[in-house]
């Protein structure tokens, strides 16, 4: 397979059939609409990820010459063009290739890519209104209207609010973490809170999708966060995974992991079905029963993204540091990790998220002293820890964490108990569409309605009164969904045999008491299709 | 302007500038996408309405050389074309003719329009079908999809639902009712009492608007009624109301009336703004305020469709007959009718819709035996009737119309009172958009929420118990929006203050108490831009 790509490279390290086959004469004509440098990024990490994989480089050496091509086109150096890709990609995967070529010019350029978006000046025409000038076209009859669209609609120090299509923002933002932890530049990190603020405080979906509109695949207004039109592209909330992957490695700082785990239990995994085999591009937390996973796609970008972070989600779970060790996930899983020259087995044992009960064994091969961070999630406000039986009395640092620094011993057995009640979950009263309303939480779950489970009712049909939330159930079906905890309770349902009217009437319905079964947002549209509600009315 | 119209005609009667100036070659080639036999149509119309008024037959007679040509053109004959419009508009516009002109040829090309729609045969391609292979297109391609969307899907007396474009469809049963009152033929009134059944038992919206969909600009499937992306364009609801109105004429059945009713006072008022300057092409029944009147339209046919259903409003009053007269709708007036041979002056004092009281006075040159029908709408439970100060103990006849007989004197009158108490109305709880919502009316007015009103709160911030309403008051306001009752009384905010999360919290936001104003829904986006809600939070 490598040697057929690599058999479609040109002479001068160029790849991208499109340009080479079908439009030869458009090569870097327009990094405005095209998605020339998105593609080479993607190749490039692909690259990176077969040199690791198998320490093979073929690739690795073939995707660096398409990237010194890159980099001898465009550049501040005279003589070089001063663009970059209207979809960003290229700039996080070149770090990447820096990191693993160690050679630095891709560094200079991913940092020359981000510095040199959305400048103007007096004398200096947006790069996207030159290229349209020099392809004939008005820049004014962008389809987008502006530059907002790709984030270049000002240089990214100077954004204030996240804009524009929803996966060009976090893999834009995603660079920019992975240069604040290249450079001496503390107006990057500084960039991405003050972004990570507004996406996280107003515009994000509950189950960690982003970006509400189809128009733009991308982002609206502050809290404008329609239920059943929610684009939240799947692709969008694997970029808000990674983008808080980088985030959590500045400060270890558990509100980027909260949101790493909210987006993958959640809107990341309702994006394929429980077999593998189909997937979402759209993530809606409301389905009038139209909304199904599909086999492929014309813009089929999702489905391989998603495999990439299955197979690649180990990266997720640790950190380390000379003497520490951060556990920022839990799952059943063994890895072995260096601290301070040393390796260390770590080993979880657990049912989550269907359970709250981590055991972790250290496995060291002499006494070593170092620091177990353990991440409190968010959403724990109750837990137990005990290391090798003895109960342990520990508060969370600042930053969100348990940390136990100890002289750990091999066969060391930590058990870390978090409380899952099942909870109600409700919007702030600034979604205009969310009023009224509320959702079911238990542990990193959001959970959800199906018609399947609730006969022939229109799921808005029920309420539920947040008083009876704390009495509701959590039962683990092996024999459903491929094994799901369910959650059971009461709620009210209008009963339509009560209705008197035609269409309108002055008496209402009545209500009537039924039994509600919510099962885990991200396992939904596997069964018989139908309707899914995810914000319930409360009642 | 007549002069300048009929100047445009060809030698064979043709008038359609598009087709003699743009695009001569397509001259009746595509009678499913274009609009020629509808612009013919309303050409017919307007000049009928022309001789009505001012007696002139100059535009009267050029139209009938243009229908002469169509009636050349199509029909059952050899020789002629078996097409029909894409839009129906002619169908009614011949009917018209014909009552001006005593022409026997306009209504029997009306009834072939009628007849030949969707018919197809195992010999026989649907017209359209041919239409488009002749000018070398794939019908499959129709934007459409299928022939649904101009309801030549099947022949109309095979027709179980209301079915696409919402003009379209109104317009064609409007036509389908004329014919039913002209021809031997009780399958189309059959039709169009099923068709009504299905359209205002199952696809209505309180307001009188209908289609809710903006991609056909029409109709989806029984039951749904999304408020804010309603499309209910306003030429929809004026079809709605002629239709409505030609019904009526068959048997006086006061459901007729009522929805003609509502349509007038309500989506079809909403379409102009108070000055009578800008216009609604789409009536939606929530706005996140975004959604204001405009001036003029790229496809303008509403505001001169609205314009001639104000100017003729009179007809819609008033049926008469051999030995009666019928009161459809209540508003001041005065008018003369013929009511056996024998002219009779009918003056109506009122400040309806504000107020239920009416007084009817019969100007009969000598004494004059017929019966008098009053409507009693639907939405009126309890009135008052007294024929010159004395009291009448009057029960509506099965058609919802009081009938009082009697011998009628010079300046009898009739003093007629509708108790108009402020009601709660509930959608049918299969509207999945509807669920746990309410609405507010009083008399033929459907209430809304305007921002304006409001403060800052976001209106569905805002709940109503069903119970407080019958306490709401009803106070008439000469100084706003033109003078209108306003309807106050007491619902509950949510309190922002109280809330303490971030974008979702485990603890819900406190409610406190709010003053509600409601005004008439056609008042509307009248003062300050903001948010609108007819469907209120029930809690």
């Amino acid at each position: 397979m490598a040697d057929k790509i690599i058999s479609a490279q040109q002479p001068d390290g160029y790849l991208n059939t499109h340009f080479t086959h079908i439009q030869p004469e458009m090569r870097w004509k327009n990094l405005r609409d095209f998605h020339e440098m998105y593609c080479a990024g993607h190749l490039i990490e692909g690259a990176v990820a077969h040199y690791q994989a198998t320490g093979n480089s073929k690739l690795l050496d073939a995707f660096s010459r398409y990237a010194d091509h890159i980099d001898a086109t465009f550049g501040p150096q005279p003589g070089k063009q001063r663009g970059y890709c209207g979809h960003p990609e290229i700039e996080l995967a070149l770090v990447k290739l820096y990191h693993a070529t160690g050679n630095a010019r891709y560094l200079e350029l991913s940092k020359f890519f981000i510095d040199e978006r959305g400048t103007t000046g007096p004398d200096k025409p947006h790069y996207y209104d030159l290229e349209a000038r020099s392809r004939g076209e008005d820049p004014e009859q962008f389809h987008f209207k502006n530059y907002e669209y790709n984030q270049s609609h000002r240089p990214i120090r100077e954004q204030e609010k996240v804009v524009g299509h929803a996966v060009r923002a976090v893999y834009l933002f995603s660079a920019v973490a992975d240069l604040a932890g290249e450079c001496e530049d503390p107006s990057l990190l500084e960039t991405c809170y003050r972004l990570w603020n507004n996406l996280i405080d107003k515009r994000m979906y509950l189950t960690g999708g982003i970006g509400p509109s189809r128009h733009n695949e991308g982002f609206t207004t502050d809290y404008d966060l329609p239920d059943e039109t929610a684009y939240a592209e799947t692709c969008a909330t694997i970029g808000l995974i990674n983008w808080n992957q980088r985030l959590l490695q500045f400060e270890g700082d558990r509100r980027f992991a909260d949101v790493m785990e909210r987006g993958l239990y959640n809107g990341f995994l309702s994006g394929v079905t429980l077999d593998g085999t189909k997937f979402y591009y759209e993530n809606p937390l409301s389905s009038a029963g139209n909304h199904h996973h599909q086999e492929w796609f014309l813009c089929p970008c999702c489905p391989g993204n998603l495999a990439r972070v299955i197979a690649s989600l180990g990266n997720y779970f640790y950190s380390t540091g000379p003497k520490d060790l951060w556990l920022h996930l839990y799952a059943g899983n063994t890895t072995e990790v260096e601290i301070g020259d040393s390796p260390v087995k770590v080993q979880q044992q657990t049912r989550y998220p269907w359970d709250g009960a981590v055991t972790v064994t250290l496995g060291v091969q002499k006494p070593h002293t170092f620091t177990l961070h353990l991440r409190l999630p968010g959403w724990c406000d109750a837990f137990h820890l005990a290391v090798n039986g003895e109960t342990l009395a520990a508060k969370p640092e600042a930053n969100g964490y348990l940390a136990i620094t100890r002289e750990w011993q091999a066969g060391d057995t930590l058990e870390f108990v978090m409380e899952m009640p099942v909870r109600a979950v409700f919007a702030n009263p600034a979604v205009r569409q969310l009023e009224g309303r509320l959702a079911i939480q238990r542990g990193p779950l959001i959970y959800c309605l199906e018609g399947v489970d609730h006969g022939d009712f229109v799921l808005d049909q029920i309420s539920i009164n947040p008083q009876d939330i704390p009495n509701f159930t959590a039962t683990y079906r092996a024999g459903l969904l491929g094994g799901v905890t369910v959650i059971e309770g009461q709620g009210k349902v209008i009963d339509e045999k009560t209705w008197e009217g035609g269409l309108y009437s002055s008496r209402p319905a009545q209500e009537k008491d039924i039994a509600i079964t919510a099962i885990p947002y991200f396992a939904w549209d596997n069964r018989t299709p139908g309707e899914m509600r995810v914000w319930l009315r409360s009642g």
